[in-house]
């Protein structure tokens, strides 16, 4: 049977992905994807045909993968970090009801919010909420309601697309939500570029986050109430007792 | 400096490491962890030093390879699924408070969210809250509280540890907190032994799930509003227009 796989590259390049996607890669014929990911790709997959299109093109570049891979052509669709958590296995499989001859496989990756913890030391290491800030698909409503949900509960919370151009007022509405909830000092970190060139990371305070500006590239986390800072690290206990 | 590395190994064995996590496994000397996932390495390297200690044991299996480490050897310490999200990332850095002599990397893996969520297909496509059903280190009226606060805010929900000998019903009581907020039909999935021998999947009504018993190998998927059945998989779009 014909078939698309649909593959979580990881937050930074060739590291960060799982064996299982280099050797599913190796074997494909045709790869597509976002332009920024292709051109990490191209380095380490030197022979293969890339089909891109630029943002906001998913539904074509979904329909793309399928028409190569009912053709014939052994097709992945990359995306970066998960394939599953904003990435595009789910619109894969909404799509691919136009090619019911076509297979979809699915292999995960390391998302931002495990690569962002671990280079934050251990931001992540109890329960968590994520959630995305961007309005595009889903309506500032709901990302509140989420927002205070996961607040008021005591999640870790890690933000996804914590800013834009044209949401540059996001990360501090967000912020303000929080403390409704979490206290003033609650440990919170900034990674930027996860294990990429420039990667950064540094931990704040819940107040001066609010009064921070990021950018596209970064991901924010918000502690728990046991959440402290060791060695300049953000560290979740999960509570064991030393 | 001396140094330890904590590794999360993803859900599988070998296929599902990042190319870094093989890599740093490869330089190190010595490999500390859980029995289990210390025999799944064997095979991959077996020219290691491996220390073990049985469950229940994880400040003593950290100071270990903290020992290893002080004395010159290059150590992991490796975690099933990612270092941080039930991992053992936050209490190496706790206990690494007693070694300051000693450099702290954590290298992050595929965790069950994310590995069971590709084999469900695309169960975890939005905004999703990971909680843990297990009691040994967190009181339940703060788990209760954390599912019906991430019920009330429509994330999808992935739960970690659904059952044991100990916990039989708590993941029938899970779902009728969760049964206040969603409705009965409501998209689920359970994933049992996710990337292992033996790996099975199934997706189920939020109804259905209630009555459902798993083991301690499930990991349990609880969609959101718009999550939905396409080729007997459990997809959540993230809202993209087809």
């Amino acid at each position: 049977m014909n078939k698309v796989y649909v593959i979580g590259m990881g937050p930074g390049a060739y590291e960060q992905m799982t064996v299982k996607a280099v050797r599913t890669l190796e074997k494909c014929d045709v790869i597509v994807g976002y332009t920024v990911y292709i051109e990490l790709l191209k380095e380490y997959f030197p022979d293969k045909r890339y089909l891109t299109t630029s943002m906001r093109q998913e539904a074509a570049r979904c329909r793309m993968a399928f028409e190569e891979a009912a053709k014939g052509a052994v097709t992945a669709m990359v995306c970066s970090g998960d394939a599953g958590i904003y990435g595009m296995a789910g619109l894969m499989y909404e799509i691919g009801e136009e090619y019911p001859e076509v297979a979809i496989e699915v292999i995960p990756g390391v998302t931002a919010a495990l690569g962002g913890s671990a280079v934050l030391g251990a931001a992540v290491g109890h329960d968590v909420s994520l959630i995305s800030l961007s309005d595009l698909l889903t309506p500032w409503e709901l990302i509140e309601e989420r927002l205070r949900c996961a607040a008021k509960a005591d999640f870790v919370i890690c933000l996804y697309n914590p800013s834009s151009r044209k949401r540059s007022t996001y990360l501090a509405k967000a912020c303000e939500i929080m403390l409704e909830y979490k206290a003033e000092d609650t440990v919170c970190g900034i990674v930027k570029n996860i294990a990429r060139e420039g990667e950064t990371m540094q931990t704040l305070t819940l107040k001066e986050l609010k009064e921070t500006t990021v950018d596209m590239f970064s991901t924010v986390f918000i502690g728990n109430k046991q959440t402290k800072v060791i060695r300049e690290k953000m560290v979740t206990p999960r509570g064991y007792r030393i």
